[in-house]
């Protein structure tokens, strides 16, 4: 089999040509976990960081020896585990860029093919969609009169926030993404009000006029300090905001981005650290909600596919430089 | 009468020179309002800040022309007001440093000088003791098993937030004040756990030793960034942090007070902004809750007494200096 690794340790964020696609044994199936042949595996943001020994403390992969880490569905091919089965699906948060990966205990979850479709759970009703629905439902708590922004609002996390912020009610829903390629999926595809194109050079006029007067009840910070300013200076009193990450800071190489207290105080503003590992504990019940809205077509989804494990590493390339349009994944191997 | 003035626009900090003490026409009493003669007068240090024009937005008096603004407790002298009578006592937040002072309408509120002594409607009665009260009960939620961290904890804000948090079962409350004198106070006198000493040069580690290896659950801002990162370092997840005020950056002449974005995130806070004026219309809530407290003497006061209007300026300049142990309050005229 093929799996993915470093060809150094970095010394700047990720580009294609960092990465080497090599042969490599297919692993044991690990004491009390499972081994699974991958699917479909997820890239996402947070992996960059990751890579660079940024990310919650977590050390990088060695180079050359440990392959890239992500999230992956699959099909069983051993099981030591309890409760999942050979050919059955699992998702795990815990798997690899590999074409066969070894899962420890309690890392694996079954999935059900016949709810959605197996990529969804990378997506929408995947880490990605648990960050948009804790955030939405638990911290902000979003609902019925709400103004919600969100910026990266095409992406996997955004793109979720913005349609659960809808589901549940809100009265105005706007998103904030680059191009208008991106803009058109947030109107038109998840249904969101409006959506700010912030490569526009008058985008805060044009935010100014998506809001119509209206001040921001809930902002979700997916994307930099400056943004985050941007849409707390419109924020009406005791406002929420959700701070989940801050994707243009993964790759900084200076400094650490900040709040004004002030800009806190003057508006009341309630503001919120989202954690997303905190509930993957509540991963069940946010299933129970979220997959009959996908199922009824209310939660959409939007996927940028690669083909086959070799073109993993431009496929990163590509949602490293933001060109991706929906979640970024890479079909590994067929169903 | 005698009133006190600004003797120039300030272009620092004032002391007590910046202040003159004259004599001015006695005010007629305003359609709707009350003539009261001053009692007790409120010095606070968000006054500083109001005079060079920094506290929300509202203008400097005119220097020479306009009295100091400030929380007085006085005699009713003549009411065109509804339900207040000549020789009532009255509490406004929109009084001056005068010995009469002219309030307008809606802008004094009756107090009962059986319930607690006056000028504890200036302290823990008072504006201070609503922030304290809003931000631990109605934002905080402070309740059993909390952990409450407070700064500036000899003074007024920050004595009652100890104090509330303790009323209101913390299971252990630390304060933080500046040198040995403060410190006895907030330990011995309003009865919290412990209280750290930040002149002290170790005062970090001593912090440590009073969480005794906890995390703080809620922690309460008075002061500074600084201090903030100090606190936020040691929250527990999803601790609860109230941005009151930042006496330090009131007298700032550069830059903007910031929190780190990533120190909220890992610490998954939930940070609350808070503006005490949003609670003026639960005043009677709070003393209904709060009155019992001082009566029964577990809500205990201390403050620091000046007497006679002459005494205001070189009293404000201690307060703004931070030697004020307890409450600044200047005795205008006797009961």
């Amino acid at each position: 089999m093929k799996h993915v690794v470093l060809r150094a340790v970095l010394q700047a964020p990720p580009t294609a040509a960092d990465f080497v696609v090599c042969a490599a044994p297919v692993p044991a199936c690990p004491a009390g976990g499972v081994l699974a042949q991958v699917l479909f595996l997820s890239l996402d943001p947070y992996v960059g960081a990751r890579l660079r020994g940024r990310h919650m403390g977590e050390p990088p992969p060695s180079p050359n020896v440990e392959p890239i880490p992500g999230a992956v569905v699959g099909r069983v091919l051993e099981s030591d585990a309890v409760g999942i089965a050979p050919g059955d699906f699992v998702h795990s948060m815990m798997g690899a860029w590999g074409e066969v990966v070894a899962i420890g205990p309690g890392m694996a979850r079954r999935i059900d093919p016949e709810l959605a479709p197996l990529s969804a759970y990378l997506g929408v009703l995947g880490m990605p969609g648990l960050t948009a629905w804790a955030g939405a439902t638990k911290l902000a708590k979003v609902g019925s009169g709400d103004v919600a922004l969100v910026n990266a609002a095409a992406g996997a996390v955004g793109g979720s926030v913005g349609q659960i912020a809808r589901l549940k009610g809100a009265e105005r829903v706007i998103g904030i993404a680059g191009g208008p390629e991106k803009c058109g999926l947030v109107v038109d595809r998840y249904g969101l009000d409006a959506c700010v194109d912030y490569k526009a050079s008058d985008w805060p006029s044009g935010l100014d006029a998506a809001l119509g007067g209206r001040g921001v009840s809930v902002h979700f910070e997916n994307v930099s300090a400056a943004m985050l300013a941007a849409g707390m200076s419109r924020l009406s009193p005791y406002g929420r905001v959700v701070l989940c990450g801050l994707a243009d800071h993964y790759q900084a190489e200076t400094g650490s981005a900040q709040i004004p207290i002030g800009l806190i105080i003057v508006k009341r503003a309630q503001v919120h650290g989202l954690v997303v590992y905190d509930f993957y504990d509540q991963w069940d019940a946010f299933l129970r909600e979220a997959a009959p809205w996908v199922r009824d077509g209310r939660l959409r989804i939007a996927e940028d596919v690669a083909t086959g494990l070799d073109n993993a590493p431009a496929h990163f390339e590509k949602l490293m430089q933001g060109r991706n349009v929906g979640k970024s994944i890479v079909v590994v191997n067929a169903e």
